[in-house]
């Protein structure tokens, strides 16, 4: 195989090349896709098969229990097992990987997402989670044992034992949701230790897009006196994109995946996808072929860019990162948004150390307000925050602060919209 | 180097040839031992040796921090940071490794703990436990993922969830504390789940002398209708000891590690120890040079035996595990006990579901007593058990039950003796 990741030229060659070895084997031993696929010996036999959607993956797990059918291998060659952590709503799925598999994981840890943030062999890594059946965290553990970096388990403590483990072990990088790094400031300022003075000199997130919008990645950078950096993933793909040294969004790594565009919404002909614009991503898995995903319809928006970036990669930019759900969209008074829009807007302050959407239904319509935690508990913010939200937006959302300490926080994703039952 | 273990001299030899070149390394590089230790060319050398005790380790840490100055290499060739978990009292241990040296704790799970127990990559390993800076957790999961066995990581999990993860992905392996797994139990009987009728074919314990101890062995093999294993080690030395066929204690891995036992309590003549008998054991460490231990009091209580092995194993036997910790000895109107002696009489009652002892000075008197946590709340058990202490011990000791779930419970260890202030 010739990898030329050069061009743009070479790097298509070389996913057709890895596509069509990897299909036929599906072809022959995957009896979940043994009906789905076609041979690929082109682009256009490609772009003729079908999208796959995460329901359809959840109802063969429902019918094939434990595991379902989309395993190209026997049992036994799988040496991991874990589950989606369930906040895009339902069922987890489970996803099993091979010693090959999880090799893979690991390679596009240490030789894209940490070398993407220059974090070396040099580095300490203190790792701010628990070690659940969520993958995210313990691929970014292996992928940093793999990189020859010191690695600092801090699964099993209070936040408060994580700061003090920060202070007193002097870890070099923190990795973490953004939101829980924020909470960890936080919890550091209650205890008379400022962590902008500590040791971490970078800090590395998943798990939601905060750390690639700018304010809120301005807020992690004040707090740590830190370099943020983003990256995106998902349980049943694998790691798929880095920050680079640019820093205004994120690469999505090429020689490993597909990506491509549609519009959000529509029922869309496989046959035209894009591969640059705003839309949803599509993404096919090209190094994970023991329960791989073909044109899977991530239910991520994201805007991709292949304009020239100064870091020198060729790999496709989703600038901003991955910058929502499709499903989160929400319409205030006509206008729609994301609750990443919101964010953007709400982490200007740094009064406030947290928010929540709430939706409700009143008299069949959908109304919108926002709850705010600020960091004094009062509300002398919120005038300045309406007014904030109706520029940026063109409409006036209600905001209500809430007593300091109300608003759910635990180590995983942050839920930033709820649904209020009237 | 000629790897002889089948005879006893061949593993002396073994020993002795590792040892030497490793205090060679250690005395060019290692502040630590640099003034410990002189040149070993023989067995009469080993023992003139000084005895290492963990509060001069303690005290190491305290004065060099964060890691003290028992590094033979430089800091960038450690690669991970592991803590002890604190509960032989005092400061928190922390512990480096290098990459070479975590290939020899994970190698030493795959070809002694694992295959001791017959367990293999056809396995599908279930962790209960969570992930903290505690390395024994890791040292197993990582010895498993060597082995080639599923893993299945449950941190970040609740009992109630733990039980259903058992139920729905069918692992054959559960990795627990004797104490923890006694709690899924208990929990799979409130939800309805009988876990005796699970997919669990064998448990594998460490932390705690449980899974050596009989009734509490005999305990987990009914609630899981498993066979039970047990194994032994330290954060400072790495794993010591794992259960085989025979079931009937621990044997010591004496291609890896010196061990020693010296009467307790004594302040003893390092040139005088036994290597087999009653007393606290003394372990050399051979395979872990870059933070080594050589000739450590480990406060362990254990009786070495050289009777030959139904396994075939030539490497000595602690009987009946690690018997408890040196310090924990306590004492009942001038009788001596351990707790690992009132456990052994108490989890012959399927009643009892957990216990403490409650050690109190009254009148300047040692006062023992025991409350016991029965399955069904009441106190009809405790007529028969104080009696049978008596028969046991020779003395009376107070039992109190106590109503369901007032005992503490964790996932980590038990915390079986309580001093009272009065």
């Amino acid at each position: 195989m010739s990898m030329n990741l050069n061009t743009q030229a070479g790097i298509k060659a070389i996913q057709l090349e890895k596509l069509q070895a990897g299909i036929e084997e599906l072809q022959s031993s995957n009896l979940f896709y043994k009906s789905r696929l076609h041979e690929v010996n082109s682009w256009n036999d490609f772009y003729d098969l079908p999208f796959l959607t995460k329901a359809e993956l959840v109802e063969d797990q429902q019918r094939t229990q434990p595991f379902g059918t989309n395993l190209t291998y026997p049992l036994g060659d799988y040496v991991r097992l874990h589950q989606t952590s369930g906040s895009s709503g339902g069922r987890p799925l489970r996803w099993l990987d091979t010693g090959k598999s999880w090799l893979w994981w690991t390679g596009l840890w240490a030789n894209h997402i940490y070398k993407g943030a220059g974090i070396t062999s040099e580095d300490r890594i203190f790792f701010a989670f628990s070690f659940g059946p969520f993958v995210g965290f313990w691929s970014a553990y292996a992928g940093a044992e793999r990189l020859g970096a010191m690695v600092i388990p801090g699964g099993s403590m209070g936040s408060e034992q994580r700061v003090l483990a920060i202070k007193e072990l002097e870890p070099t990088v923190l990795c973490s949701t953004p939101t829980y790094a924020l909470r960890l400031a936080e919890v550091g300022a209650q205890m008379g230790i400022d962590l902008s003075k500590s040791s971490i000199k970078k800090t590395l997130h998943a798990g939601e897009p905060g750390a690639s919008i700018p304010s809120t990645k301005r807020a992690i950078e004040t707090a740590f006196g830190a370099s943020v950096y983003d990256h995106t993933g998902m349980t049943e793909l694998g790691p798929t994109g880095f920050t680079c040294s640019a820093g205004d969004g994120v690469h999505f790594i090429e020689s490993e995946f597909i990506f491509e565009v549609i519009p959000i919404g529509a029922d869309p002909d496989p046959r035209s996808t894009q591969s640059e614009g705003t839309g949803e991503l599509v993404v096919t898995n090209l190094g994970r072929f023991c329960s791989p995903l073909i044109r899977y319809r991530t239910g991520d928006l994201v805007e991709l860019s292949r304009n020239p970036c100064s870091c020198g990669s060729l790999f496709v930019k989703a600038v901003g990162g991955i910058q929502g759900r499709v499903d989160d969209m929400f319409t205030v008074r006509g206008i729609n948004l994301y609750p990443t829009q919101v964010e953007e807007v709400l982490m200007r302050y740094s009064e406030i150390v947290n928010f929540q959407i709430r939706h409700e239904k009143i008299r069949h319509m959908d109304e919108v307000s926002l709850l705010l935690e600020t960091r004094d508990g009062t509300d002398k913010v919120v005038e300045k925050v309406v007014l904030d939200l109706r520029h940026s937006f063109g409409v006036r959302i209600d905001c209500k602060c809430v007593p300091s300490g109300t608003l759910p926080r635990n180590e995983m994703k942050a839920k930033r919209v709820v649904h209020v039952q009237s």
